[in-house]
């Protein structure tokens, strides 16, 4: 069986999670407390030496490292990523959108907002965040107002990936009232066979 | 013919650069500078609403961003991407490794270094790059010192991706005299034919 080294409130780790439910495959879960350092001890990072989740480990031992890397693995050859090579960069131009231009402020801005002391100096951290956020949730909500999915007119694993932490982006304290073409691609989503919460273990 | 909108200076354009040329396919450049604004005009816009260079133009209009989706759509078939499944994924998780826990931090110090004035409050986000870029650079050198190539046993998309700032880490203020097996795989890569520099256009 698969076995997912993981953290619940990681957005990062959800999208492996919902994409291995919609699979239908099996899979063990690992949960590591980022707070508590659990990515950083030795044991760990003999398996994921950059210290991150998700990390995927398959039946054979083999291990693999980043969000984006393992949803194509688990994702190819199924219906949540195309066959047809433009389309299937296109998937990766907005899997990298995602981890440049949208995770670093509205990932952040959440973990620092639920995670930290109101007196962490990291809370200095946030008016960027919005900033630059705000401005990859605009990119998103233009490109969504024509169009039902990120890639084609399917849902894939572009979707999933900028789902994550968009979903949830108001626990960081981002406004989501003005993306309305975002919403009804949340509903759409959320309508998915096999869906399930950020929350679920 | 291919256009490549693009800008000497940056890293993220030498990967394309490189491998098209590694390709033998013939392009031409449209440099825009970030300096000035000229990836924030509307026209620009229009072909990337994320206003970022690289974006690659196919000869029929299509239009594809960020670096790793235009190395992946370029190398897919070639000899810089492998064919085997799990492979595969290991460059796309390296190449997901460098655009979130290297380049924001070992190109961003570059980027102030070589282009900011020394007054600005920029230079205050010098020692998180210099903290963080250099995990991301021992991470690397770990992994190179039992390999001479980041997957399998030859030069791929996945090495492009991760030389182009590494090796000009130094114009960014870092010391790479703690990388001897970098440094090695730097003259391999050096080595390989259709090889060229980072400011040639």
């Amino acid at each position: 069986m698969l076995t997912l080294y993981d953290y619940l409130f990681s957005g990062n780790g959800y999208k492996v999670r919902l994409l291995l439910r919609q699979l239908g495959r099996p899979f063990r879960r690992i949960e590591l407390d980022i707070d508590k350092g659990e990515t950083r001890t030795a044991d760990f990072l003999a398996k994921n030496p950059n210290g991150r989740v998700p990390t995927l480990e398959l039946e054979d031992g083999r291990l693999l490292a980043e969000s984006g890397a393992i949803l194509w693995y688990l994702a190819d050859g199924s219906a949540f990523l195309p066959t047809e090579a433009f389309q299937r960069a296109q998937v990766l131009q907005w899997m990298f959108f995602e981890q440049y231009s949208h995770e670093p402020y509205v990932a952040v801005a959440r973990y620092i907002k639920q995670h930290l002391p109101a007196d962490s100096p990291r809370y200095e951290e946030l008016p960027k965040c919005y900033e630059k956020g705000a401005a990859a949730l605009a990119v998103m909500e233009a490109h969504l107002a024509k169009r039902p999915f990120f890639v084609g007119d399917s849902y894939s694993i572009a979707d999933i990936a900028l789902y994550a932490y968009s979903h949830v982006a108001e626990e960081g304290g981002f406004d989501l009232a003005p993306y309305p073409a975002m919403a009804a691609w949340f509903a759409r989503i959320e309508a998915q066979p096999g869906y399930s919460q950020i929350t679920e273990g």
